[in-house]
């Protein structure tokens, strides 16, 4: 076992309604004003900003909004956030919505607090303080709403950047699975796609893993992969989207990695610049680049292949998990192969070295050359 | 899924060490004086005790010393512990030890801060604040170091009870696995069966185990039982040292119980009776209960201790559960009678009496009669 650290302040709500407490929640925090950031209009359609408004409305909390999270989100919004929030003078960040919103939600927390610059933050400044982030959740995949991490695009120099600060954790997080209901079947497709390689990454890469921490992820993608097939087969499985949203947050709140000795996430390093440069959803590139890697590390990472071909698939060969991974994506319905994401194979080269300069930049554990990248999407 | 609200702010460290980091983490939280708990002067031989003293006296802070907690925390102790803090103007408790330690430290930390009774504490006021609670754990078995209860004996009435409150929560808690090496073996294999029962409770009684649940539960049963016989035949294994603190404190930091449907901790409860009445370790007085515990329920929980055939031991009837558990824990070298205890089956009728008050004053979700008691205690 190594050593670790471990701390996470978040209070994590889940069940049936819970969105109505957000009133409640803030009030008892002593809230008076809160920016409510959000993506699309997708929460206006379904009535769930209407009714989280009334309930601020009912406790006395003023409330400017902010919308237009872009589902890769970018600098340019963050920073019009700030500037909103700090003339708006409020005292909390409501983040409705999917991963996006709450990363962006953190910068914007961060930054209001720091008066600093957003993209700062990413690049070298330290972050020492932040508003309280306040989130709903619709739709569970990245587990932003129980870590302290926080990913963004700028736009300009298409550089998809992270940082990770205690200040960055949500204070509360309330998951309502039924506000997943209504999720695009593409998206929640790529959501538990995104779930299930926070874990897979950990568990193929890593150089020794205490078998309580083998089977900790076994459990995880497990359950991803059970409740996706059931969530596929009828999206309002109240149980199944609880239990996968429970999971999806497991799968990156650090718990899977305690203990881990040396672990990456290269698959996460080479699509951020499928994300950067295509805007293609995240989950979609990780369908297209983990089942190339794979092929990529057969030998590599055999040992621990055949560990999830025998645990998950009960097969026995790494060629075999491979395929069978593969196949599961097909049958979800996820892309995976680069021409199904309209990429052309001469963008190639471009891509890795975006990728190789991106992975220098977030100082990854193991960084990877430009030609190994440019094998690795060749396979893809 | 049942709805769950979880939150727990402890930072828990964990590794070689570690320990020695105890100055530099009180003082970076500005820590001026602090009251030292222990329990017996095995941290004094040990020189542990002195060590840490040399640290606190390195970053100039103040302490006072307060020894002799029991292994069944005792209520008279607590008090005078209070009085001993706020004679001393402490601003936070460092509990060295065990979970009995860490429950004892919880009960003076929020008594000191409230300035109120400590007996009232469990009894009928509620906690509002606390004095930062520090840990260095010794023995990993209740999981106190990462959860919100206390367990207290009022010597007088010989009443055993519990309370839970945010604030009763460590600030942080240090694991380090080699200040372990020493416990006691009967000690030791005590911790395991604590650790054991505070999952297998949930397991057999919970009315719906989402699958997550049923696995993550698993995990930590087959790492527990792994790691006790890595433990016994090598008592200086670090990984399984490590291993097995993992477990213990996922036992019961209610990670386990997210989502489940209607459990309880009859066994628990009928043991604080044998540890209030008689003074025997926790753990030994379970191992003694769980094996009757289950014969008397075996076909009320038939299809659960089926499940645990089935998964931990590869047998498949409820029976052969029960019969391998309590042959599990005659290997490990613990008690599985009341004669094994030197209790005398006259008392069988006391005990039922006193852990039937218990539960009654606990509000357990499922009170058990004295006649029932009193049936289960006759199988052991």
């Amino acid at each position: 076992m190594e050593n670790f650290d471990y701390y996470n302040p978040t209070r994590l709500i889940n069940g049936k309604g819970k969105e109505k407490e957000i009133g409640t929640i803030l009030s008892e925090d002593g809230i008076s004003a809160v920016l409510i950031l959000y993506g699309k209009n997708h929460i206006q359609k379904s009535g769930l900003l209407d009714e989280t408004i009334k309930l601020l409305e009912e406790n006395n909390i003023r409330y400017t909004l902010f919308g237009g999270v872009s589902s890769n989100p970018v600098l340019s919004h963050a920073q019009a956030a700030v500037i909103h929030a700090k003339k708006n003078k409020v005292n909390a960040i409501l983040a409705i919505g999917g991963g996006s919103v709450v990363d962006e939600g953190k910068a914007i927390a961060v930054a209001t607090k720091m008066d600093c610059e957003v993209w700062d933050l990413y690049t070298k400044t330290k972050a020492v303080g932040a508003l309280p982030l306040y989130v709903i959740l619709t739709l569970s995949a990245t587990a932003s709403e129980m870590n302290s991490g926080t990913v963004l695009t700028n736009e300009q120099t298409k550089e998809k950047f992270s940082f990770s600060s205690v200040h960055a954790f949500p204070k509360v997080s309330i998951v309502a699975p039924e506000l997943t209901y209504s999720v695009p079947s593409n998206y929640f497709i790529y959501s538990a796609v995104d779930a299930l390689s926070h874990v897979l990454e950990v568990y193929l890469t890593a150089e020794t893993l205490p078998n309580i921490q083998k089977r900790f992820i076994e459990n995880i993608i497990l359950t991803v992969m059970e409740t996706t097939e059931r969530i596929s087969a009828d999206p309002k499985d109240y149980d199944a989207r609880a239990e996968f949203s429970l999971a999806a947050t497991w799968a990156l709140n650090s718990l899977s990695t305690l203990g881990v000795k040396k672990y990456s996430f290269p698959n996460h390093m080479i699509e951020h610049s499928l994300s950067a440069l295509y805007n293609v959803p995240h989950g979609a590139g990780l369908a297209v680049v983990i089942p190339a890697w794979m092929k990529w590390g057969e030998k590599k990472y055999r040992e621990n292949l055949e560990r999830l071909a025998n645990n998950i698939f009960q097969l026995s060969t790494s060629l075999e998990a491979i395929v069978a991974l593969e196949n599961w994506f097909k049958k979800i319905g996820a892309p995976t192969r680069l021409a199904d994401l309209l990429i052309d194979k001469n963008d190639i080269e471009k891509i890795a070295d975006n990728a190789y300069l991106t992975s220098r930049r977030w100082r990854m554990t193991e960084i990877y050359s430009q030609k190994v990248i440019t094998d690795i999407l060749q396979l893809a």
